[in-house]
């Protein structure tokens, strides 16, 4: 069997350009990338990454777990990880689990057994035995998006400030009545999005009232039938404040099924600016959450753990991305 | 270090009840399990599926290649092929290539080097030597919904039938002109679902028109504004056949920003049925892809060619899907 010391010897480079012009993620020169691969044909050179990974302890993979590709959030974070762990010379292995937490733990399992560098996780559920398990193991781990206590690495969104903003606009608009539809408080994202529409209230002398703080999620589903049955008895809301964009379009649907208009009766704004938020009618005004940037930014920083490995156990970080109130047609 | 054997023994069961209760995939009851955990975790064993790999000479990994996640049909698909894949015990290693065929070169190298054990593709344009190549190495390759030649394993749908009955059935309802936005043509795709158009139009003695072929592709830019040009100086078409949703989505916008209404005076039929479609505001009439299905279905195909390598380069087999038509709002 030839080496790529073969390889580097017909071709007339060293064993690293030889590595370079194989992997493909730094560029070498056409010239020295055809003598390269023409040595490759002539040897019929198999070079086996997977037995160097083997060797070097690493495998230059990482898994990304998130509960469902299909939901719109995660294409754009999915992207961003993807063409970032590329770029470092990464491949993603991506599993979905549906936020059932044993579904999570096969996956985890499965891939540990592929012998994957490091986990990024957008699937934080409170039980989270199986995440602090790998770090116990030295395993690296960011989280994305969704936060579990303080104990992670993650890359999270300023949930709390982006949303009192996003009612603040709405009460400097002149709205007096602001709806909620909100998420699992068990997730730390909905809690702080509920804490910023409290706040925001408050500051501006708006009474909290818990009979408008509608609660969607995918257990006690469905945002539409939850908003039209409200609607369908009471005028008096005027401004609707939905955590997610999908919260966001159900609710414009309910609403305009009943008979009102958006933005004329009641203003909504939604969050996370999913790509057809703006495509919609009218179009959506949100809270624009920088997810390919969030995802570039997980995959970045899980990148920098794995590289320095042997100092473990540090104080975890916590990076807190800005998000962006995206003014569109939904609001007055 | 200790092997399987030591675990197995420690345990009171087989080596391949240790397998089962690490792999994940396969369920062994609790009891048996937790023996297997705790026989594990006494020794400190690691399994190593890489190792095992290496040995058995296959990965149990699969690339998939895309254009690019964030496109609306991309995130049924890779759901299917991640559930079956993972159902199957074999991962997914994703990778986005924007339809450059460098990228995918690049990409399909870099996993070659990992050492997958077959490729997806749904990323097809006529330069495919690198699947050729594939093809020559023995490396299975199956393609999902973008079929290049007929030299190849794929799953798609039946494009050429399923728009000559959406055109039908735009004809069945009155309409006299109808406009088709098509995508590239290099994409056999949309070259059947014109052929499909142009048909349907042929056996109901409606003229076909160049005026009225819109053509629509990322290098050609913005359906948007094509139709929105065409439409605000002719009053003349009552359809439009748009290839894709997104497509469809652009083309109502258009049609509404030039005060034209939908499906009042315009009726619009898509193709995907992507999961926004059905909430747009007119919801989208479409042709439904079984997108999750095709993944799946692209997984199975792979999976079994993988196990009958040995039996290699038989005439290959291309799966039609059906799709199927969804009345909604937006036809008349």
């Amino acid at each position: 069997m030839h080496t790529i010391k073969d390889v580097a010897k017909i071709a007339g480079v060293s064993t690293s350009t030889v590595s370079r012009a194989l992997s493909g993620n730094i560029p070498v020169n056409d010239d020295t990338k055809k003598r390269v691969l023409d040595a490759v044909k002539q040897l019929n050179y198999k070079p086996n990454f997977l037995a160097k990974g083997l060797k070097e302890g690493r495998s230059n993979a990482i898994g990304l777990i998130i509960p469902d590709i299909r939901n719109p959030i995660f294409p754009a974070l999915a992207r961003g990880v993807e063409d970032t762990a590329r770029s470092n010379g990464f491949n993603v292995i991506f599993s979905n689990s549906d936020e059932n937490i044993e579904n999570e733990i096969n996956s985890v399992n499965m891939l540990k057994n592929r012998w994957v560098d490091g986990f990024i996780f957008a699937t934080a559920s409170l039980d989270c035995q199986h995440i602090h398990q790998l770090r116990e193991e030295n395993i690296p781990v960011v989280l994305m998006v969704r936060n579990i206590e303080e104990s992670f690495d993650a890359v999270v969104t300023n949930n709390f400030e982006a949303s009192y903003n996003a009612v603040k606009y709405l009460i400097d608009r002149g709205l007096k009545k602001i709806a909620i539809i909100n998420g699992r408080l068990s997730l730390s994202l909905y809690r702080e999005r509920y804490e910023g529409y409290k706040k925001a209230l408050e500051d501006h002398g708006i009474d909290f009232s818990e009979e408008i703080c509608f609660n969607c999620s995918m257990a006690n589903g469905n945002c539409y039938e939850v908003v039209k049955n409200y609607f369908s008895t009471h005028r008096d809301v005027d401004g609707v404040f939905a955590t997610n964009d999908s919260k966001a379009i159900e609710a414009i649907r309910a609403i305009k099924d009943v008979g009102l208009r958006v933005p004329t009766d009641i203003s909504v704004i939604g969050f996370d600016d999913i790509q057809i938020s703006a495509l919609l009618d009218p179009q959506l005004t949100t809270v624009a959450q920088p997810l390919y940037d969030m995802g570039k930014l997980a995959v970045e920083k899980l990148i920098k753990i794995i590289n320095e490995k042997s100092k473990r156990k540090k104080k975890p970080q916590i990076d807190v991305v800005k998000s962006e109130l995206v003014i569109r047609n939904s609001t007055i």
